[in-house]
């Protein structure tokens, strides 16, 4: 009999809220068979406030032990900016090697989005998680002084790039336009711009039939906005990637419907899946929150899991849910998560 | 009497086309007492293959000699990326201390944007343009092989940060709205990020009429599609402004529009006065090109030389052209200069 082990991390504000919905649509379109494991982790900023701990070398021993994460978000005001970010998100993509960030968006039909004319947006971004400006390489001297200076560095290398630039070349081609993009800034960071594009066109090689091209991060904003339809896969550093999926999810349909999987391919290290949004502590606790990204960063993890069929009946739930949406009063987390848990139900 | 020296740098591709337009427009918008002088200077991909040089020393003497400089479009295919990016435009941001890169972002009534519901949008960003990931340090070891590593670093100072958060401040001040948000990724590049957020706030104390926020560049992305009318002025460092001002051109219709100021506030060096587009090579030599961006680059030359009637007269001359498109053909490079200049004549 199979069975799913979920460490489960509802973390600050809102998490709360979308994890509970994001379980309870789990567990309905599981089939019986499938027996569900689910243990509860406080990170965030109680646990912070708490005991000074983020996440020790004994929290990843734990997690380590399951088959998936599920996260629902974690930053408060409370804590300083960054403690929580460096000390638990980006310190677990590192420590359980997430160098597959997979983002995808879709504007879904009767759904809202900024741009005029209602486009057709259907594309993934596979964002690099492990390297580049978010290693937290740098420092600062003279700090609060006149002479202050700080640091951020940027650090590529060809194994981490190669094997984020080959798992994206991978999905492109599965894909019916495989098409791939590479963002990057190579005229200005030409360091580790011509390693990205070098690497890039190196794979291309081995992909004939997909088609490449290369954009500048600031033009890829514009064609974000202006041609979102001529993006199918596309494959970016790590800041880049933070940028451009935030844009993304706001011109196809918000945060609210944006949801993401940190993949650790290999399987050495168990997955984590979580919204693209934060804690938004303004709304926390009012049941206002939309769990859908949450329910769609399910159908991620359950499709990560080899649950294909069930990952596709959560988007298709969601993606009608939403469809009914349009003219209607706006119903409470708890409500928007229950009606999902209805249609999922086999 | 008066007088401006103007070096003019029409460079690659549709440069030549646009800056004709502009010397038009300003030559029809000066008093007849002001003499105006302009010298050529032949910077760009020709140069560059003809003698292996971009920007050399003794040009630097030459067009430090100026009072002003406008730069058409600068980059071609045939150059590799990063050569002239590198090798001239940055070296001249960076060699006449540029510091101050200002770029307004005002939707005019009848210009098309991609966003639904035509919001209000008229903010400028002050984009830092003399450090960050723009100052070329790193370097790349074991190049071309499986164990190639390329670092970036990104250059933060308190006295480059200062002044232009001064800068920014003091703009913030001189406009209704007096707000200021600064633009930054200080969860993650925590040493970076937070120099830039210590010296905003310490600079704010003495600004108290100026209302300030902080918002991380992913969420800015978001608001720049779904509430640009919530911005009146942005501070930001280099590689952040530089994304952020394309999508802000995208969003306030379009880089045919977008114009630019590099700015060396104390005058020790001449400014530089470009369109935000680049040098769009597929459209070269076809009169394709909407001159507007490096006409309404012109307008901010004058306003920086202290012409501030002249400039307003630009702004004005470019608006109405703008509004009385709609719906009409498409009119070549040279009609919509000439139709500027006519306009702007007194
Ligand atoms: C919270 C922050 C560390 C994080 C990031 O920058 O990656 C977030 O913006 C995201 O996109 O997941
Ligand atoms: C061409 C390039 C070097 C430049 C930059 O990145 O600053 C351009 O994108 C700009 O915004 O002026």
């Amino acid at each position: 009999s199979r069975s799913i082990d979920l460490a489960v991390i509802p973390g600050d504000g809102i998490g709360q809220e979308v994890v509970a919905q994001g379980l309870k649509v789990l567990s309905a379109v599981l089939p019986q068979d499938v027996k569900l494991e689910t243990k509860e982790y406080d990170f965030g900023a109680r646990r912070y406030h708490a005991t000074g701990e983020t996440l020790t070398d004994a929290d990843l021993d734990a997690l380590k032990q399951h088959d998936a994460i599920l996260l629902g978000a974690i930053g408060d005001p409370s804590v300083p900016s960054g403690v929580l970010e460096r000390g638990f998100l980006l310190k677990l993509r590192f420590a359980f090697d997430h160098h597959v960030n997979l983002r995808p968006s879709k504007l879904l039909p009767g759904v809202a989005t900024p741009l005029a004319g209602q486009p057709e947006i259907d594309f993934v971004v596979v964002r690099e998680g492990t390297e580049g400006p978010y290693t937290g390489n740098g420092g600062t001297i003279r700090k609060g002084t006149p002479h202050e200076v700080a640091t951020e560095v940027s650090v590529n290398t060809a194994f981490g790039v190669e094997r984020v630039v080959r798992d994206a070349f991978a999905r492109a081609q599965a894909r019916p336009r495989k098409k791939l993009a590479l963002i990057h800034k190579n005229n200005v960071l030409t360091f580790a711009g011509h390693l990205w594009t070098d690497v890039f066109n190196r794979v291309a090689e081995e992909y004939p039939e997909v088609t490449t091209e290369y954009m500048h991060v600031d033009a890829a904003t514009i064609y974000l906005v202006t041609q979102p339809e001529r993006f199918d896969v596309i494959v970016t550093d790590n800041l880049f990637g933070d940028i451009v999926t935030d844009l993304a999810a706001a011109v196809s349909g918000g945060i609210g419907v944006a949801a993401s999987g940190n993949i650790n391919p290999s399987g050495e290290f168990p997955s984590m899946f979580e919204p693209v949004h934060g804690s938004a502590p303004d709304i926390a606790g009012q049941g206002k929150a939309d769990p859908s990204a949450t329910v769609l960063s399910v159908a991620l993890l359950l499709r990560h899991l080899g649950y294909e069929a069930e990952g596709a009946r959560i988007e298709d739930a969601v993606s009608a849910d939403l469809a009914e949406r349009v003219g209607k009063p706006a119903r409470s987390t708890d409500e928007i998560g229950e009606a999902l848990a209805v249609r999922v139900t086999g």
